[in-house]
């Protein structure tokens, strides 16, 4: 490893993490320093993944070049970064991203979101004002059992910035586009996207509406279409996200609606908002959906379906933070009368 | 047990349909038959069940009258009746009520649905156009475990006639009034109320806001508004079920939103829609949503919260169905080619 390549701080080492871990280092393209946390350093650091990769083929035991238990130790350590990389799920009421830059932001550090979700950027930029912020899409599909990362569906990936008025546009188009050079090679499908708004509010078509109602009603997306939601949610969801999207002037071809429900033909395909709601883990409904409704409201877009399955998701995560001991509830129900209050314990 | 009492077929022998037998039995006002399922026989008519009750207090063991296994032994053994009670979930997806009444149904018994919904008679009718069809709304709290029912919150009923057309009014009310003098008695709350629309209207602003979202999100009414559910989904649904009751006629205060919600106030409770969910067992969301949705779509009501909630429950049926074996799906995701359509094996 040399250090004339660029330096990634790599945060958020799941399915996803890894295969963007493993593209930037197996060509010797980038160095990475991942960071784990104490239960996970271990594994990463020592044990290893084995990868089984649609696009890179099996690798036994891929260990990233420096593991490290924070940003702060990775800075101190080895940094200035080129590019803080985050690869964790977009869960602002849980874990925000911003806070994971707690200890590793600089302002000549360019950070890469390779995450779902509208307006993740925002956060960021309000306590960083002059901060580089670039968006990865990605229709990767992959994911991590114990050490072994399966990576089924190649890594298609489109790169942009999301430009902050505060600084020049060249100079983060410049970080962008010197990281696809990086990312890119023959195995993936990998493009420099100069307008992240319709390469964004495109997958959202499919994650707003599809995760979402999969999540609720506990099905798959082939059986939600057998018992009849497609036609009675899933299109009315997608029509309301197609008007905002052209709200915010991106204008998107009414054709994708049957594009995304035919997308997992011939497989039951649990999307990863379910897989969320079926492990207790918390989902990405805030930068999925939340943030939509917000944006439709801004802009008077009336988006009634949307509006309910958000509601709808939000107590599913209130559940969820039940389930997981963030608060506890008193044991008599609460009367108006009581002002109660929910007291988180973290 | 004299012949002169009234005789009453009585279909549905879980919480609600115990109480009910046992308060038509214990003063010997009526005699009751009551129809078993094969699986439930020995239970019901050889051990009893045990009933603690609020209004009647602990019943060591409670055998009705008889008991038989189909309507048709009813009739010929006991008939002809005076009352069909029946006392099961409305579930017409499942097991229509108008196929419960194939063997026992005759134009001098007077129908007595015990049930929740809206628009519950209207296949009785189209069936049998000479019945009479009577509703009993309930707010009872009653739950049969194992050989126990456990009756915690006081039977509070409103009897009335749906009212058939092509019948004389004076007789339908007869049969009514009559039904209510002997299930009256100094521990229950018995109302005679004309008025069937207004009560069952009335009970929907809870059913069809409350009972839905608690089962689609799987949270008890007391989570549901402790997590936001009561602002963000309850009070636009119920705003939509008055509107709706409006347009058939029917005016609910406002204030009825408030009541509802602070209805179960220092109790988690969770609603039977919630319980069947949990359960895994099917769900009334035709008579308590469906037919709502329908009805304010004939009357150019706009719902937009209800038809999410309706159509998001229409999926979860599906899933119950699938998980009871009613039919089982192609093992490769089906196509639009593939012409698929489900076939239900009962």
């Amino acid at each position: 490893m040399t250090t004339s390549v660029p330096k990634v701080l790599l945060i958020g080492f799941g399915g996803v993490g890894t295969i963007v871990s493993y593209t930037l280092e197996h060509l010797g393209r980038a160095e990475v320093v991942a960071v784990a946390r104490p239960s996970t350093f271990d594994k990463i650091a020592n044990q290893g993944y084995r990868i089984e990769s649609v696009d890179y083929g099996t690798v036994e035991k891929y260990v990233p070049s420096k593991v490290v238990l924070s940003g702060k130790e990775a800075v101190e350590k080895y940094g200035p970064f080129d590019y803080i990389v985050i690869t964790t799920k977009n869960i602002p009421d849980i874990s925000p991203v911003v806070d994971m830059l707690e200890d590793c932001y600089s302002d000549n550090t360019a950070i890469m979101l390779i995450q779902n979700g509208i307006g993740i950027e925002i956060p960021i930029y309000k306590k960083y004002p002059k901060a580089t912020v670039l968006s990865g899409v990605t229709l990767i599909g992959t994911t991590l059992y114990e050490n072994t990362v399966k990576h089924v569906a190649r890594d298609d990936i489109k790169f942009g910035p999301f430009i902050n008025y505060n600084l020049s546009k060249e100079s983060q188009v410049a970080k962008c586009k010197k990281f696809v050079e990086i990312y890119s090679n023959e195995n993936n499908s990998t493009e420099y996207e100069e307008n992240v708004k319709l390469t964004r509010w495109r997958k959202l078509v499919y994650n707003t509406a599809i995760n979402t109602t999969c999540a609720i009603v506990n099905l798959d997306s082939g059986r939600v279409e057998l018992f009849g939601g497609a036609d009675s949610v899933l299109r009315p969801a997608m029509e309301e996200v197609i008007a905002t999207a052209k709200s915010e002037g991106v204008t998107l071809p009414a054709s994708l609606i049957d594009e995304m429900i035919r997308g997992a033909d011939g497989v039951y395909y649990p999307p990863s908002m379910l897989i969320d709601t079926r492990n207790g883990t918390y989902i990405e409904h805030i930068v999925i959906i939340g943030n939509v409704v917000k944006i439709a409201k801004r802009n008077n877009v009336p988006v009634p379906t949307l509006t309910v399955l958000n509601n709808l998701l939000k107590m599913i995560q209130m559940r969820t933070m039940e389930q997981n001991g963030r608060f506890v509830l008193p044991e008599k129900r609460p009367t108006p009368e009581d002002h109660y209050q929910i007291e988180y314990l973290d």
